[in-house]
């Protein structure tokens, strides 16, 4: 199952956090940038294709030490069909090298709309009547506004193709509280608590031998107490984690996300590691020939500062 | 101002209808389909160009009586690059017919990753320094589940580029309530309705001379009682009403988005228009071949229907 090859890879590395493949072009090392529009012209394709070279650095740098990536849809999207090519092909370039992939698309809509994200991105199209896999990420992000007939599309495919989700529950943004945190009724229960229990009941027929549910949840590192909350009340939902490092997530506040085995929670970082060639903390000792070399000190760099808090 | 010229041209053509751009490949006609998957194989390329040959019939049948069409983007984002590629020259050919445009995208993200959305489907993006346009939507629909920062990425570019949003309020789903419908702490006031308040909040500095912002909201045909609450708190507020038809609206229903003068809303038709060949109404007059002739029928019928309830 899935969550369960998620979580053992995690053990194997001793490492619970996820490479967030967020590109932007002013991240891209000048060298790739050059290469991509000189053989692309100053179009679409030439981002795109700087986007997956600089990504494929990345990948060869860490997929040894680090269980999976995070590539984030809108970077590519927004360059058209060349940008989902360019994501298409990473995830692709990932899984060859043996990491996990979670498409952070954050896709919420209803009936058939619903089923062709879920065919599109976790399971098979329908090609004149063949099957076929388009983008064959292990998981995706869910946004659950709509209702749980906007998330139950999804389990389908995550059953017959084995396959995970991250429903978002708390995210990590400065305006999450703006709907999430209002309390409900005359309970004292939050939104995200609302939706917390839904995520649970939803995972509980795909719950596996790590004890933990292929129907994650996305619960953000920059609020810990709203984390320990929801860990407590959803011991077999698995985090994702966002917010750790440039969004101001400490490593302290995370063990919140993790159960007493040190289980539970993959904690992604995206900047600070993609583009840690040029943060003060290694720009002296590499330059944007070595953003590779930086990417993996950075992340090696992480992995030390959770463990020092969390026992992974 | 994009929401003055989309009344405008609801006034002009007294048509307050949407046609969404929905395709499934068992709604395309056989000679379509025969046609793109021999020149493509049966791929995603195929289904793609399937999807926009139908489209391209549908929009010349319809577009000197509908003002807009609604491409819903998972029908063609699960087919991958070659699908969005669809998706793009949909919307190129739909202008190019005069016909405004509202990309069903229900994007919900913070910061950075909105604004890739937001310039990728309704501003400008970065290809080494210049400016490109990719899909050159008039309007998107957004998602609010992340919080007030999560939509605000977008008003930038709808002030820049005279562009405009339907951010979800109170979808027409079955399971719209679970979370819609909760009502908050000790106020009468649901999440719709507060999620409305924002809408309206941040729609303020983008009234036209219509009277109606650019920011409007997605209100469902099939929930006409909420649909009046909110009529009444939003009366700057253009509302997107789907749900009319194959969902169950009704167009005695409808009129509660409208207002006194018979504005304020434009209502989605999808498979009661492009697949109008196949429903029991159309079918023993059209036969596949005549799919855009019953296209045409289908939405001169759905005008009657929601003119002789509603004074557009």
């Amino acid at each position: 199952m899935i969550m369960d090859k998620l979580i053992a890879r995690i053990s194997e590395l001793h490492n619970p956090t996820v490479v967030g493949l967020d590109p932007r072009l002013d991240m891209v090392p000048g060298f790739i940038r050059n290469a991509a529009f000189a053989a692309h012209g100053n179009t679409a394709a030439g981002a795109s294709e700087a986007f997956y070279r600089f990504n494929i650095g990345l990948i060869d740098a860490v997929c040894d030490i680090v269980p999976a990536v995070k590539p984030q849809v809108s970077m590519y999207e927004q360059y058209g069909a060349a940008g989902m090519d360019a994501y298409i092909r990473t995830i692709a370039y990932a899984k060859q090298k043996s990491m996990l992939v979670i498409g952070d698309i954050k896709r919420g809509d209803i009936a058939s709309t619903a089923e062709a994200y879920s065919d599109g991105h976790i399971g098979l199209v329908d090609v004149n009547g063949e099957k076929a896999a388009v983008y064959g990420t292990d998981f995706i992000t869910v946004n659950p506004y709509m209702g749980r007939d906007c998330v139950e599309p999804y389990l389908r495919n995550c059953k017959a193709y084995d396959k995970g989700l991250f429903v978002l529950v708390k995210t990590s943004n400065k305006g999450s509280g703006d709907l999430q945190d209002l309390i409900i009724g005359d309970t004292s229960k939050t939104l995200y608590e609302t939706v917390g229990g839904y995520v649970s009941e939803m995972g509980a027929a795909f719950i596996g031998e790590s004890g933990y549910s292929a129907i994650g949840a996305v619960v953000g590192a920059t609020y810990p107490e709203q984390a320990a909350k929801l860990r407590a009340m959803m011991p077999h939902t698995f985090f994702l984690v966002p917010g750790y490092g440039a969004q101001g997530g400490k490593a302290e506040d995370l063990a919140a996300c993790f159960d007493k085995q040190g289980v539970g929670a993959i904690v992604n970082s995206s900047r600070g590691i993609i583009a840690a060639y040029k943060l003060d903390a290694y720009k002296d000792r590499f330059g944007e020939a070595d953003f590779a070399e930086a990417a993996r000190q950075a992340a090696l760099d992480m992995k030390a500062d959770l463990c020092k808090h969390i026992n992974a």
